[in-house]
């Protein structure tokens, strides 16, 4: 018997695996070669350790789904994922220059192509989810899917998470406004990419959702502490963005409330809480398991 | 009998039914009174004609759909053109500062909680589809339309044809390259409004798409050609926004390229056009036909 892939093995591969996807639907769109067609590539291609459709791929296929049945909602999850970033980074907003050590898309091209391929790749992730391959075919799980996708993404997930972290700037901010920030902003898609797999899986999934969201938002939280704590002890170079920025905008961290040694505590905390979610799941939990504590560990 | 209600009657009813629908969606988001929430119902209720929400309430009618049955394309056609009115509108974009009579939604709030109104309404418009009521209840007409409304909205429709017209600012541009844009611009959301009317009656529409295509195009373009004439001989007050913003922007215009009186005619052989298409729907087309010639002749 052949041992289980590594956790750097799985990640590559649904890394490759996303990218071929999202690769091909935007080559899918007319006008190839457009500025806009270049700049919605330059938003999704140029690097990102694809977090979402990870999430979403072992998730279900932990459920009984085949991988190839995860090929679309793990594209569409992510195509909401870069165009967020694409608008967060725009002048109005986080005026952040450099991504992932590229030009972040309104420094590559200009703002007003930046807002449009941040809109066509939110419109992407939609079409992706009602035309992309689905096996076996099910119109009621491709509706579901974009609901969940739809209310995760919106005024009362994603898009309110950004408003309230930059109302908060420059502001005290205690502990539980921090949560309610970072559960919106990135708990919300996070907490999405995982449900998504379930949903593709079909309906037996229904029964550990509550647990899946305990998980996934244990993670979607964790991940945002060591984003954090990343932002004070790592270089620009391994985070492919400027070290100290959220102290540049006058950001609330973790490390703030808490210090560095608290947030590093909170972040050992939140991946306890993880494992007690998946301890009760009647699957194999294991990549789910090790991915988490990649969550706290990682360096980028 | 009954006199047919007028064409202002249907407008009015409408408009007024397509308002009631959109705040009720706006309502139903968590997050009340918040700034985000106030900025969406900026963007979606201070007016507007409700062009498209019209065009699947009658077409779909008049294949047979009840009229609550339509109340959710005709809000998510909506939500589309009010996030791209939202967006357009931005400083990086045509930098407008009055639309409808009011102060555009970057003016009344902040740019970056513009983009992200834009951006949860873009979000609204797929949630509605997934989630609204429909009768007689069924996903596969539910995801028909999200996917069509999806290729209208993207990459292959409205947003490349908002970095068309961006493109082409301050250039020569042909009759045939102007066609384009429009067709991208505005033309593929009233085509779509259209469609999901007629996706929304049932499968025995489709024998008509072609036809409502072709009439559609027609309106679509003669909207176009409409709002061109009116930007030069409106005035400010009635068009709720500034008289000669087209010629400020160095915008490629029909009476720019054929004069005023080239650009009525040409309105005019649109007309005839959308009438001729009609005449192959053995349907009642009546109110079809009297919104193509309000389309050319209204002064707002």
């Amino acid at each position: 018997m052949n041992n289980p892939p590594s956790l750097s093995q799985s990640l590559k591969y649904y890394q490759e695996r996303s990218n071929q996807q999202l690769a091909h639907w935007i080559a899918a769109q007319p006008f190839a070669g457009h500025t806009l067609i270049e700049a919605m590539k330059h938003g999704t291609l140029l690097g990102g350790k694809r977090v979402r459709p990870f999430l979403t791929y072992v998730t279900g296929q932990m459920l009984g789904a085949e991988c190839a049945d995860l090929d679309t909602p793990a594209a569409a999850v992510e195509c909401i994922h870069a165009y967020s970033l694409i608008h967060d980074d725009l002048p109005a907003m986080d005026n952040d220059e450099l991504r992932r050590g590229q030009p972040t898309c309104h420094i590559a091209f200009d703002e007003a192509t930046a807002i449009l391929a941040g809109d066509a790749l939110q419109t992407l992730a939609f079409e992706i989810l009602a035309d992309g391959p689905l096996s076996p075919e099910g119109n009621t799980r491709r509706v579901a899917m974009i609901k969940e996708l739809a209310q995760a993404s919106g005024a009362a997930g994603m898009c309110m998470g950004q408003v309230l972290d930059l109302e908060a700037e420059g502001k005290h901010v205690d502990l539980l406004k921090l949560k309610s920030i970072h559960k919106h902003k990135t708990g919300a898609l996070i907490r999405c990419a995982v449900r998504l797999g379930a949903l593709a899986a079909g309906p037996k999934s229904v029964d550990v959702l509550p647990q899946l969201d305990q998980y996934a938002e244990a993670i979607g939280l964790a991940f945002q502490v060591q984003d954090d704590i990343l932002d004070l002890t790592g270089d620009t170079k391994t985070l492919g963005k400027p070290q100290g920025s959220d102290l540049a905008l006058e950001k609330s961290t973790y490390p703030a409330l808490l210090g560095l040694e608290g947030a590093k505590e909170k972040a050992q905390q939140l991946y306890q809480e993880a494992l007690q979610a998946l301890d009760a799941i009647p699957y194999n939990t294991h990549q789910l398991e090790v991915f988490a504590r990649y969550i706290i560990e990682r360096n980028n």
